[in-house]
């Protein structure tokens, strides 16, 4: 099958390295192609960078369906333009909040996400309100690092590891998400330096979590409810016209 | 004072006529200037019509900010761009939803919000779900008329009433929240409706309610909490070259 | 307009600068009178202060009907009489909980409210529960200064920084509520006290949001939901001879 | 033991053989003095009445504990007075609705209330919510028949029979409790007439269940907490002349 | 009346001596047979140790039904086949959790359990979400002491002032039950140790509370639902040869 | 990869030609293994039911384990021993309901559970309460259909598509599980017949959605939290000597 990675900015922050790091996981018939935005935000650390970053999302969602895809990832943990998205195709779109999280409520009763920045922390509170899932996420924690500056693997490791601590002893959790798709190949670490404390505990990468629930909607032919998010009624729709985007 | 009142559409519908008869309910000094959007959709009826509007609506915001107004109505009850807004400026921001629920929640513990079509159940279900108010808002139906078609009145008000007593009678509402902005100038006649049918109830107006909200805000120096709706970092954002908005 | 402040305890802490201090926020036609009980508690920090406070309170509120208000505020965050009061009467009648918890939804999804008396924390825990406002506010603290010592102006602002600076750290919130309608001319100091320590947050004062809340039921025309607030069924009622009122 | 019934209304409905009755239930040792208010409403069918009953019921139980009575019952679903009582006195103070609702959780997940009139409906949801108990008061329905009238014992078991089955059969609820205290010596009959239709269901009788509910608290040593109800203040507290109380 | 007290293990924790004890706060003609397990395990301290208890504990509820009694107490906080077992019998059968926290709801809003180790705050956890109680059990703490060494009463004293202590400040709870059923005669040495820290707090003991709730429940004729707890449909069933058990 | 399939009967309604069917959903190397009881009841349709497979099921968990399974699916929706097992071994471990359910909560915000009897339905609910998601799952009904007799598929189909229709209509669910893990095969069909009457709408089935999930944590290396389901703790344990198992 082959899935659409849309990395919803206009950084070159998800590299052909990524991709080889989260195809290990993928099944042997699973291709991953790759594209960002050609406008919207260079990261998305507010409600203002995701509104900017949604229409360019939905409209690439709109041509993968297109092109034949069976499926999309939008790469962001903030989920720019799923919505809306999920009402335009009939191939399955996934964020990255809701993959990452129903998995998790599979391993504890208690979830805890730990994410980048406190901008973002209204944002998420919104993802878990709208998904009714106030009684299982028991922690949102953030460390305090910008997405740009995530490459620094050993303080993002570092400081996961403090935040996930006190997800484990202050809010009592017995999982950990981690809130930002940017943060890669670092869930063995901080498992690792958490069960150097004592803690064993899982820690589910969202990008992760997400290709691989679109791989099992793929393969069960499941898709987002045309009942829930019914088809946008036909109407006149005008875009700016420096982008490639002519009938919206 | 002067508030903006984003119409957050590219058709006409919102006249002189409506200026004219919103404004009478507004305070001597309150002068309402009407903008509408140059790129967006024709109508709000969906979450891909909000995320299209969206954009514009927040740099109509920001220039509303620029050119010195009080405050600023997003005159849609789907609240399009409302939140990055809050992000972005200082001065106070409604769309249509909130105003009219929070005014609603002082006449009755039981609170139902009568819209349009089916198709933004899912989206205003995700409003009561950020907002927190599940407990209090009882009832969501639609009339099941398009928002451009509204213009006719009196199928409007029937159908308005006959939703209203269902509301009332099967879910046990005290006010009725008319969950459109769009809905406008038939409070009166929806009122007098129910109360020939032995029902005495408030009708709450969205637009009326948002204005009128905006102008205490505005009085008492209120606004989105910054700790709420923190300001966006500063990064590289880009924007289609086909508009007029050159810095993002 | 006319508006009945009805301070509903028999001492005299509501004074004539008080009524001016507040009426600088008025509307140049709302005419404030305040009267006071003439049995009942000193000040109420108790549900058994409330419980004595309310016949009068109501009785007083029919008597406004009578004699033409157009509104009452009933002047006690506890709110003592207020449901009561509602059925009795088709004027708008409030609180002190209510409008400023209201108003306050507006600025951010989480709300703190700092009260008096640890005595007073149960009643309050009360009216959120009656509102089914839980998931909203989310910090109740209290300065621990009796009603009748909150004239020390510099101790309360001092008091209220600090529990206004928890509720923010521990609790998240983005708004504060001052949970006593004798917290009055204080806001401006404590903004500027919590903004001093880094804090940029909005302090809403419960008297003046009431009667401003007040002033717009009546400039709109909204009353309390007399499907929520039924009119009491007729029949004998009697009360003490001492008192000024024979029909009940 | 010496149980207090205060019955919180002028009428005569609660009569000797009404006590006799419910001392069937009661133990051997357990004696009930009933008393009645000499002012206040002549049944509790609003706020409003709730409110002008609660201050002499609360005068009444700070008497019961002065005359040794090992507690109180306050005789109406409503429960007037008994939180403000409960913070004045040392002994147990139960009201109708806690006690009754309180032993139905042990019977079934769902349980039913139905009351008397759609005017208390309001009042009752107040209770449901101050107690947190939401989630398991799963139906809430009235016979339409006023507290005075209640003598009426055939029409009262039918409309019983029939708001009752309501209740199971569209609410789900496994047990039924009689919202009104008034409501008495008929759960026998109730179940016998829901048995013949094929509904093996137990009726709770609110005042049986608080007399009960209070031997037990007495035999137990339990009472009220003194956290939650915390003793008012001492302060100026002035009460109309006309009644015997003169220190309040 | 006749109450089977049966003590779901293997172990000899229950004397004869806390007969004696918990008899004196029983109804004279109340006669209490205790029967521990044949199999299952020593003490019940997590899912499994209850899963293992349970088969025994329902067929002696059978057993129980046969021979007369009047009602069942299953002697574990956790409730090890209570609801099973109310599915088979129509007597009134009773684990330790819910007869002392619904007595608890008549002291105060706010309830806090102190029980015996982590691994058991999942389940206790569960009994509360299925119980829809979340709104009313503020905290639930542990004293870290296995239950086999339940019987060094000082230490446990200790430890539940110590644990209860945290409930009241921390969490803010009205009153505390001891949440496991093996902790007897020790509420007034862990009532005393609080107030002589300041704080006047009642402590329920379980297995008291559950015995004098099938007390009630026997005296009123009152049991668990049919509809709640249907009986479970005729069908084979097999269990091992080696037990007493041959038709299941 | 090698998972066990536990049918937690003694009944063979769980054929070969089930293992064929259910097979080509998974992937090429994974590898089915159907084992049932040896004691315990012939369908699973009652809390007794449930508590009489809970034994050996988590028996044959630890076997599993031993055997060097990768994970174990336990056949049945109401998901016996789960909970205790997923204390016992540190292989991934499932039963029906809530990998269904997990994997529904991204096609809808609204799902419904269609099970078999009303003798379930409360069971259910107590795993809905337990996984805290009252606010996603909408809609609980039943077939009425005994699960020996599931195999008139015509039947089942034809109960299935009214009861969904319902699901639909009445509590605006947008995906529907199928709530008994017996109920194979019949997806199409009821998404057809669905589709014929204007619902575009999925239907998950239980078994399935299990062993996918089973495959996607063995492959990711997840499994139940050992914070959530701590280890039972070492003591005596004994089981009836008419079984294969002699150290618990």
């Amino acid at each position: 099958m082959r899935i659409l990675n849309i990395v919803p900015i206009i950084s070159d922050i998800w590299t052909k390295e990524t991709d080889e790091y989260v195809s290990k996981y993928l099944l042997p018939d699973t291709e991953i192609v790759t594209r960002k935005l050609s406008y919207g935000p260079a990261s998305i650390e507010s409600e203002y960078d995701e509104m900017l970053a949604s229409p360019e999302v939905v409209f690439m969602c709109r041509q993968a369906q297109t092109e034949g895809f069976d499926a999309v990832f939008v790469n962001c943990f903030g989920e720019p333009g799923v919505r809306a998205a999920r009402e335009c195709v009939d191939i399955p779109v996934f964020g990255g909040f809701e993959p990452a999280v129903n998995y998790a409520l599979g391993i504890s009763e208690k979830v805890g996400i730990v994410t980048v920045l406190p901008e973002v922390v209204s944002m998420i509170e919104g993802l878990i309100a709208v998904k009714g899932l106030k009684e299982r996420i028991k922690s949102l924690r953030y460390v305090n690092i910008p997405v740009l500056d995530l490459g620094d693997i050993s303080d993002l490791i570092k400081a996961l590891i403090a935040e996930s601590k006190k997800a484990i002893t202050e809010d009592g959790v017995g999982v950990i998400v981690l809130g930002c798709t940017a943060m890669v190949d670092v869930t063995d670490s901080v498992e690792k330096g958490l069960k150097a404390e004592g803690y064993d505990i899982k820690v589910i990468e969202a990008a992760q979590a997400a290709l691989i629930m679109l791989e099992t909607y793929v393969r069960m032919g499941w898709r987002q409810s045309r009942l829930t998010y019914m088809s946008p009624p036909n109407k006149q729709r005008v875009w700016p016209s420096g982008t490639n985007i002519t009938e919206i």
